[in-house]
């Protein structure tokens, strides 16, 4: 990111006619999207959201409090406009995308979907690592895909959601792995288990840490062993969307999980994150922590779907159009603070 | 408030496409206007920012870090669109108006000003009573038009903010005496105060309030000892608004203590304050707590002019669009929760 932007920002900010530091975080945001865009005029107006959904093979074990045909059922809200990013995308003029890295349920003759089926789902992690090499690599493609076609068409920010019913449980399993924690630490309700279906997601979990904990070797491989199709696509727009050196705006705990996950793997690229909010599932302040993020709003969401980015994303258009359209102190002459406060 | 249709919106939000809850407090906010505005179908397009502009007598003895002038030449700015609420209320597509009550140097010449003059500001509260009881019935009628026009403009939601070099410290001492509190509790930096200036107007503050507490008969009789024009003004618009049955999106610091004033002297009304922020300002906390707001986000804001309460805005708007636009269960035919979680 440019230093020489950032400072530009900073210096514009001290000149525009309010208190300085009067727009606390609004202020913050605005000079790192100067600094991240490379610009004096920087805007989050242009914005595409990528939606990953899969199926998991952890299913099987009860992990979740929705029976598993609601991936793929939810896939056709997607298409038909009905679910909750449907509606924020409208009404924040983003383009929306869908893709499909592999439901139980077929999804196919469904229009508005990218197909990239790697699979009926995952394979269960209890028993055996949930995606092959092949697997992992084709679902990082996708992800790819996504922020090189948002760069490509010169969008300025770009969100990443995910559905896939299981995948709270996948991503625990996940950041246990890389932040060699205990489930216990990090297991929460996802879309809604009681403490009797914690209990049992926890003693999952374990039993998954320890088949692969001894042998994971490595960030990827910790991904490949207790990720989901739709986590890894996530990573890997992650990472790529660093390189192109395109503004990510993170949504809640999965998501953060595979921010978390792209940071390990190519340390540095949190450079590009932007952290919207803070979830109320468990586990998400604890990963938050591990980036050392600090996430603008905390409204108890734990959608998932890129929701709480999309909802956060008119708190950015806001930083930056103040930022862009105040007037300066001398151009509105107003008198600056006094010598002596 | 409507307890029908609350109880409507509710059970319209666990038919939505969601895990119940999953979107927090979006959910709850749009439950309140739906029962605030008593309609299945919540809103907060059509929303009017009303900013109250006055000098206060309190800055002689130096309790700001801006020099008195500044209060004249932002009223300019405002009617020349450089700050940061033309920047807001531009990008929210509400409309603004400017209320001048009375300050120093005129401005009787600017276009896009109410003008309403009360006086060259307010006498100096730490000497004698801040206005005349005329004074304050004439600004509390200020108020009451803006409102009022609100409301016959069907506009869904009112902001009011406010502008005045030194109101800070009239809103403190406000404060004090309404809650009872030694000013150590709640004295902060304004728009910029250093330790030493914080100091200084904590010793002013307490010197205005030996001279009036022990005066002092009603929370009436405190607004106008120790407030503002903008202030009174702002307490007359958030009762009126009330009476009429219109929702308030309350600001910052000054903002929720003309709320808190509005509730001393009509208990009740309250219930028609939505919080919107969590600004910087020392005492916005406890002032806060004794309305048993719980603000929705909290930015490090300390800007005032109804900018934070602007900024929050959008949030209320996507809470209002989420529920009126997802599809339920039953309309997209997705599964709901398992019996057994």
């Amino acid at each position: 990111t440019n230093q020489e932007m950032r400072q530009l920002a900073e210096q514009r900010q001290t000149q525009l006619t309010k208190p300085p530091g009067s727009l606390g975080r609004l202020e913050e945001f605005a000079i790192r999207l100067a600094a991240l865009q490379n610009t004096l005029q920087p805007g989050a107006d242009r914005v595409h959201i990528a939606i990953f959904a899969a199926d998991h093979g952890v299913a099987a074990e009860g992990v979740s409090a929705f029976p598993q045909s609601v991936t793929g059922e939810m896939i056709r809200n997607f298409t038909r406009g009905g679910a909750a990013i449907n509606v924020l995308a409208r009404a924040l003029n983003a383009s929306l995308e869908i893709i499909n890295l592999g439901t139980v349920h077929d999804t196919q003759a469904l229009a508005h979907v990218r197909h990239c089926h790697l699979g009926a789902g995952t394979a269960n992690f209890v028993h055996q690592p949930a995606m092959t090499w092949e697997q992992l690599s084709q679902a990082f493609q996708a992800g790819f895909e996504t922020t090189e076609h948002a760069q490509q068409t010169g969008q300025q920010l770009f969100i990443g959601g995910e559905m896939g019913i299981g995948n709270t449980a996948s991503a625990t399993a996940l950041a246990c792995l890389l932040l060699n924690e205990q489930p216990e630490r990090l297991t929460g309700r996802g879309t809604g288990l009681d403490e009797q279906g914690i209990a049992h997601k926890i003693t999952i979990i374990a039993r998954a840490l320890s088949l692969h904990r001894p042998q994971t070797d490595s960030p990827l491989d910790a991904l490949r062993r207790v990720g989901g199709f739709e986590i890894a696509a996530l990573t890997g727009a992650y990472i790529h969307g660093a390189q192109l050196g395109l503004p990510l705006l993170i949504d809640g705990f999965i998501s953060t999980v595979a921010a978390l996950t792209a940071e390990h793997i190519t340390p540095g690229c949190k450079d590009w994150f932007i952290f919207s909010h803070q979830s109320s599932e468990l586990g998400h302040a604890l990963v938050l922590k591990a980036l050392s993020a600090d996430p603008l709003i905390d409204l108890q969401m734990r959608l998932g779907e890129g929701s709480g980015a999309a909802v956060t994303l008119n708190l950015l258009r806001m930083a930056c159009k103040l930022h862009n359209e105040m007037a300066t102190f001398s151009e509105a002459q107003v008198s600056q603070q006094s010598e002596l406060s």
